[in-house]
C-alpha cells in the first residue's frame, strides 16, 4: 500500500476533463502516498522519446477548469506501430515497443496511468502484458467505450452541441429554414442522439442507423404542412445514407485527415435537401469546439473520481485494470475485457425508443 | 396497452427539467396513444380545487429549455393535511383527500403522473393506496431521493454553483480573501460536495458532517502559510457546527420561512472566521438561482426519458411505481419502497473519500 | 404627442435582441400612449400580403431572453422588387409597392417601425418618401451600419465566437494543431476582428484586408519555432486572398445560397495550409449559431432602449429618422444619411492597430 | 517615442478584464518598443514595500480569459495614508509616499500604469503631481467613473446578474413568489439598473432613488391582481429607504466590512415585504461572483484596447492622463479632470426613463 513514483500520460483525441484527471492523480498520489508524479508528454511519444516532467500540487492547481491536457496528446504515437510520413507523404510504421519499455524502466515507476480511449487503452494492455504495471483511465468524447457508464468530456460535448441547437432553433423558426448541426461521432452516435433530444431536434441522423433521404424529407414536409415551416437536424459526422459509405471515410484515410470536414456529411445533406425542398438550408459544423474548453462540473467530478480511484488501485497493486463508472461508484474492470469493442447505440435501445416516442425522426 | 386520458402535476420546490418531463409526457402520450393530456395546476392544489388545463404538442413545443414548471407548483398542497394560515398567522390543516379523489374521478383519468420529491411522492403513494392509478416521477434538486441514481435539476444546480466557484476563485486569490458560497441542501450535502469538488473548493461543509471550526481555521491557515493566503469554501445551507443546531432550523419553522436566508449559515460562518483570522471574508448566497433557469442537456435528457418511460408504464398498467435512473436505463421501482427515506451522503462514502484524498477539508 | 395605433416589422437576417425591440415597442406604446400595436409578419411580406397580428403586453412578456423574432423575417421581401423563383429556379421580380402602401393605409397606423439592416432601412426610407410615417431601428449582426456606434445582436455574435475560440485554444495547444474558426462577415470583418482579439487568436483574416498566404504561414511557423507549435485563426466568411474573389461570392449568387458554407473560405484555407505545413489543421464553421439564441444583456438593453426611444420619436412625429446609439445616448439620425453605405473597418483604424500592436497577424 | 522599462499595478477591487489590460500592456510594450515590463504586486503596496516581478509575453499568454489580476490588488494600499490595524482593531495611518517615490526611482521606470478606480487614480494623480510619469487606466465594476463611456468588468457583472435574473424569473413564476436579487453598487446603481432592464425585473431599487416601500408594494400587488402573482426585484447593495440610511453603511465603517452582506439590504427588504404581503419572498446575494471569473468578450476587448493605447500614450510622453472609451475610440483625458467625482445615474436620465417607459417600478 505504498507508491514511490508514478507516471501518467494522455493519449488520443483530447476532451474536457483530462486536466481534472491529471490534477487528481497528482494530488492524491502526493497527499496520500508522498509519491513523486511524472507527467509523460504527448501520449506514448513521451515514453518512446523520453520526454517528461515532474508534476506537483502547485503546478496543477489552476487546471481543473482548463480544457485540453497540460501533458499534450497525439493520435499517432503507438509504440508498437509508430506512424511516420516520409517526404512523399507515405506512411511508414516502426516498432518502438522495446525502447518504450526500457524508457519506462529507467523512470523507475511503480505504476503508469494511461488515460485514453479504445486505442490508447489497448496499447496500455499490451504493455501490461509485457510486464508494465498499467492502470487505464477511460476517455472518449464519443462515449462509446464499453465497461463504463459515462466517459468524461462527453457531457461537455453534448452541452456544447445542445447550446448550439438552442441557438439554431430560434433563427430557423424566424427564417423558415432547415438548420443542420454536424457534431462529432464517426462510428457511434451518442453525442448526436443526446444533443438532439436535449436540443429539441426534429431529425437526428446517427452512424448506427443509415438514413433514408425520403424519410427525412417526409418529416420536414409534414412539419411544414402542420404549420412549422422549419426543422432542426443533428447529424453525426459518421452518418451515412442507406447503401452508401460515410462521407468522411475517404478523407479520413488520407493525409488530409486534417480537413476531413471539407464537404462533410452536414454540408452533403444540406445540398441533398436544397435540391428537394423550398425551404432554405443552413449548416453549422461544430468541430473541435466540442473537444476543447472548460469542462462541465459533471466531467470535472468524474475525472477527479477516476483519477483518485486509479491512484488507490495502484497502491493496492491492481494493475491491468481500468477504473470505470458504474451507476454511482467507481469500480475496476479488467483491461482485457475491453478488447477493442466500440459501444454503439443498439437500434432498439431505450434511448432510441425515447427519441422516437417524442416524435423525433431518425431517418428510418 | 391503451391510454385515453392522463393527468400530470408537479409538486414541491421547482427545479430545472420539470418542463422537459411535462413535454415528454404530453408528446409521448399523444403521439403514441392518441391520449388526451390534462395539466393539473399548482401541484395537488389543482386537484383539490379543480384547476387544470389541456396540454397539447403545440402548447409544449418551446418549453424544453425553459426553467420552472408551466403547471406551477407549491410546497403546501398536501390534500391529507392542507395547510392554511389564519389571520393571526397560525397554521391550520384540513383533510381534502376525499374531495381530491372525487375531482380525480370526475376528470376520468387513466393515470396520474405525480412529479415531485419525497413529500409529493408519498402523497402520491397514499392516493395510490386509495385506488388512484398513480405513477411517480422523482424530482429533487438535492439529489437525496432513494431509488434513483440521479434526479433531474440536480446537475444544473451543481453547475450553477460550480460556475459561481470559478468566479470566486480568481477574486479570492487576487484579494487574499476567504470566499464563502452558500448553496442549497438542508439535510443532504450533495450539491455542496459535488460543486465543491468540481469548483476546486478548499473547504466543504455539509449537513452530514457537523464542522469543527478549529479544523476549518487550520486548513485556511495552513494554506496561507504555504503561500496561498486565500481559500474558497462551499457551505450547504443545512451545515451545522458540532454540537449545535443548524442556523436555518428556527427560521424555517416560522412563517418567515421566506427569508430563512437572513443570517443564514454562510454569513454566520463568515462572522466566525472574521473574528479569528486576518484575511477578509466575503459571502455569496446563491439561493434560488440554483432552482430556476434553463436546464443542462443532462437534465433535459433525464426528464425526457423519465416522462417517456412513465407514459409507457402507464400504458402497461404498472401503477404504484416510480420511474428511476439505474446506471444507464430507466427502470420502475415500487413507490412503497421509498418510505420517506432521505439519501444522505455516508460519511465514508467513495465521494467523501475522494474529496479528502485530493486535500479538501470537510471540517472534521 | 399621442399614438393610436402603430405597426412593427423585422426584416433581413435575424439576430439576438430583435424580441427585446418588439417587447419594448409594444410595452412603451401601450403603457405610455395606450396605443394599439400591430405586429407585421415576415418583414415587408406581411405588408404586401396583409399578414399581421395584434401585440400585447401579456403576449410579449416572455420574449426578452428569446432569440430570433416572434414576427418572423425574410431576406427576400422587398416590395419594390419582390423576388420569386419560377419552376426552373430563375428569379423574377415584381413591384408590390402600391399594394404595400394600400395595405398600410388600411391598417390605419400612425407609425411603422422598421427594424432591419441596410437593405430593410432603405426600403423603409423609400416608403417614407412615398408618404409613410416610418421610423427605422438599426439591426445588423455584422455591426457595419453607419450612424450608430453598435447594433444589437453584434455583441452576442462576438461572444459566441469568443467562446468557441476559448474552446479551440486548449485543444489546439494539446494536439499541436492549427485551429480555424470561420465566422460571419461577408463584407465587413467586425465580428472576426473583435472575436479574434477577445479570444486570443494569432491570425485574423477579414474582408477589408485580402490575405497573403505567405504572411499567414510565416506567423504560424514563427510561433512553432518559438515553442508554440499551434495557432488559432479566425476567418470572416468574406475573407479573400490577395488578387482573388471571395470564396462565397459565386455560391451566394445562385439558388444554392442555402449551402454557401459548402467549401467556404475556412475549409479552403485549411486545405491551403495543410499543403504547406506539418501541423494538422481543423476547421469549425459557426454559421447561424451566431444569429440565434438568447441575447447578452448588452443587446437586450440596447434593443430595449432603441425600441423605447423609437416610440417616443413616433409620438413626437419625427418620421424618416432612425434611432441610433451615440456614446451613451440614443439619438435620432435621418434615414437618408445612411444611403446604403457599409461601415467597413478602415485599414489603419485604432482597432486594427490594436490587434497588430499585441502581435496578431492580419495576413498582411 | 521609445520605452525602456515600464511598470504596471492594479489597485482597488478586482474585476473581470484586469488581466486583459496586463497582457495588452505587456505585449504591446515588448513587441513594439522592446521595453521591459515590471508587474508591481498588490497595488501600491508593491511600490511601498518593493514587491514586483518581470512580466513577459510567455508569462501572460494564458490570462486573457482569466478573472482577477495576476498582480494581486488591495483596497488599503494608499501610500499617502497607509491603513493598518493595531492589535485592538483600531486603524492607524502612515505616510509612505516618500518611500514609494524612492522605490519607483530605483526601478528606473519610464512610466507607471495605474489601473484602478476613483481612489487608485487619485493616488496616481498625486504621484504624478510629485513628478512620477503616471498614466491611468480606468477600472470600476460599478461603471461610475467620469470621463469614460464604459469601464471593463462592468458588462461582465451586468451579465452575471442578468443570468441570475433569468433563473429567478422561472422559479418565481412557478411558485408565486417575490424574488429579490441583491447586486453590487454602493453609491451608483448602474449594475442594478442595466441588469434589471435586461433581466426583465419588475422593480429596480438603486441608491440614486431612495425607495418608497408603499410604491414597491403597489407594483407587486398590481401585478398579482393582473394575474401575475410573482415579481422579480433587483436591489443595489446601496439602495435605501426614503429618509433612512443605507443598510450597509454602518457595517462598512467597521472592521467587519468583510461581512457587510450580513443582514444586507436585500434581506432587509425581503423581511419588509414578508410582513406586508401574502406571497413568499426569497433573496439571492450575488456578492463577489460579479467580480471574479472569465470576462465577456466586450471587457476583454476594452481592456486590450485601453492597455495598448496606454502604452502608446506612454511612448508619446503623455503623462498625467487616463485612457478612456469615447463612443468607439480610446482617447486621453487629463487625470485632474476626474477629481473624485462619482458618476451617478441622473434621476431623469434616458436610461431611467427607458426603464419606467416599459413599466419597471423604481420605487418612486
Amino acid at each position: 500500500m505504498s507508491l514511490k513514483r508514478v507516471g501518467i500520460l494522455t493519449g488520443g483525441g483530447d476532451c474536457s476533463g483530462l486536466n481534472a484527471v491529471i490534477r487528481a492523480v497528482t494530488r492524491s498520489a502526493i497527499i496520500n502516498y508522498e509519491a513523486e508524479v511524472i507527467g509523460i508528454e504527448q501520449g506514448f511519444e513521451g515514453l518512446i522519446f523520453n520526454r517528461n516532467r515532474k508534476l506537483t500540487v502547485a503546478g496543477t492547481k489552476d487546471i481543473l477548469a482548463l480544457g485540453g491536457t497540460i501533458l499534450g496528446t497525439t493520435n499517432k504515437g503507438d509504440p508498437f506501430e509508430y506512424r511516420q510520413f516520409d517526404q512523399d507523404g507515405h506512411v511508414t510504421t516502426q516498432d518502438y515497443s522495446q525502447q518504450t519499455i526500457e524508457n519506462f524502466k529507467r523512470l523507475d515507476l511503480d505504476c503508469l496511468f494511461v488515460v485514453g480511449g479504445d486505442g490508447t487503452l489497448q496499447i496500455g494492455y499490451r504493455l501490461f502484458q509485457k510486464g508494465l504495471p498499467v492502470i487505464g483511465i477511460p476517455k472518449t468524447i464519443d462515449n462509446d467505450l464499453v465497461g463504463t457508464d459515462y466517459t468524461f468530456g462527453y457531457q461537455t460535448a453534448v452541452q456544447v452541441a445542445c447550446d448550439a441547437l438552442d441557438r439554431l432553433q430560434t433563427t430557423g423558426e424566424s427564417h423558415h429554414r432547415v438548420m443542420i448541426l454536424e457534431v462529432m461521432g464517426r462510428s457511434a452516435g451518442w453525442i448526436a442522439l443526446e444533443a438532439g433530444i436535449s436540443g429539441g431536434a426534429h431529425v437526428i441522423l446517427i452512424p448506427e442507423i443509415p438514413y433514408d433521404l425520403e424519410k427525412v424529407l417526409e418529416k420536414i414536409n409534414l412539419r411544414a404542412e402542420g404549420g412549422s415551416p422549419f426543422s432542426v437536424m443533428v447529424v453525426a459526422e459518421g452518418a451515412k445514407e442507406i447503401g452508401k459509405e460515410a462521407i468522411t471515410s475517404e478523407a479520413a484515410s488520407t493525409r488530409l485527415q486534417g480537413v476531413a470536414q471539407l464537404g462533410g456529411v452536414g454540408n452533403y445533406i444540406a445540398k441533398q435537401l436544397s435540391d428537394r425542398i423550398d425551404l432554405e438550408v443552413r449548416c453549422t459544423v461544430l468541430g473541435h469546439t466540442q473537444r476543447g474548453g472548460t469542462p462541465l462540473a459533471f466531467d470535472r467530478i468524474l475525472g477527479t473520481r477516476l483519477g483518485t480511484q486509479a491512484v488507490q488501485a495502484a497502491a493496492e497493486g491492481k494493475f491491468g485494470t481500468m477504473v470505470a463508472l458504474k451507476s454511482q461508484e467507481i469500480v475496476l474492470v479488467p483491461l482485457e475485457s475491453l478488447a477493442g469493442i466500440v459501444r454503439n447505440i443498439p437500434n432498439d435501445s431505450q434511448l432510441i425508443r425515447t427519441a422516437e416516442a417524442i416524435g423525433v425522426s431518425l431517418g428510418r
